[in-house]
């Protein structure tokens, strides 16, 4: 099947589990995976959050985006992915002063 | 952890899993997940597979891909995305003149 994201409504996010400023975001979901087109604000970061029975893969579109993972910072860039494998806890902040657009995968490994 | 696309080799693959022509491909690869950054060449093709255990997310960095999908063709531009669910069975074509770049997640769903 084709995910296009502009025919997706956009949600705007406050504070993603339990972070701060502003995360627009368009989802595809179903029972085994979570599919994301989504823009961090300047400013902007989740809250930690653990990927037990799952991971998460984030592609960088544009801008850049700093992680917390594994009890170190790790910058991704528009071309690069941040990988949380299975098992691990992290979360993003946008140090940045412009937008940071980001794909990203939750697939269950279950 | 940080995937550089840049600090993985290319491979170039002929005829993938029975296709034509030229993919090339820098892929990161665990037991729960391949990540790949590949470039399907004009007129290339991959031969059809089965995702049983696991699923294949597309997303299209530049160019159109089409899919051949349960019995349909449909495609994906840049910015969209294909989305093979575990259980399904696929192949892409590039039918352009150009280059198909594409960021593509495999993960295991066990």
């Amino acid at each position: 099947m084709i995910i296009d994201f502009d025919k997706i409504p956009e949600v705007r996010q406050v504070g993603f589990k339990g972070g701060k400023g502003l995360l627009d975001t368009r989802n595809y979901i179903d029972d085994k995976v979570k599919i994301m087109y989504s823009t961090l604000h300047p400013g902007a970061s989740t809250g930690i959050h653990s990927h037990d029975e799952n991971c998460e893969v984030v592609f960088v579109v544009s801008g850049e985006l700093s992680f917390h993972y594994d009890g170190k910072v790790e910058v991704a860039r528009a071309g690069q992915v941040h990988y949380c494998s299975q098992g691990h806890s992290h979360y993003m902040e946008n140090l940045t002063d412009h937008d940071a657009v980001y794909f990203a995968i939750v697939p269950e490994h279950h």
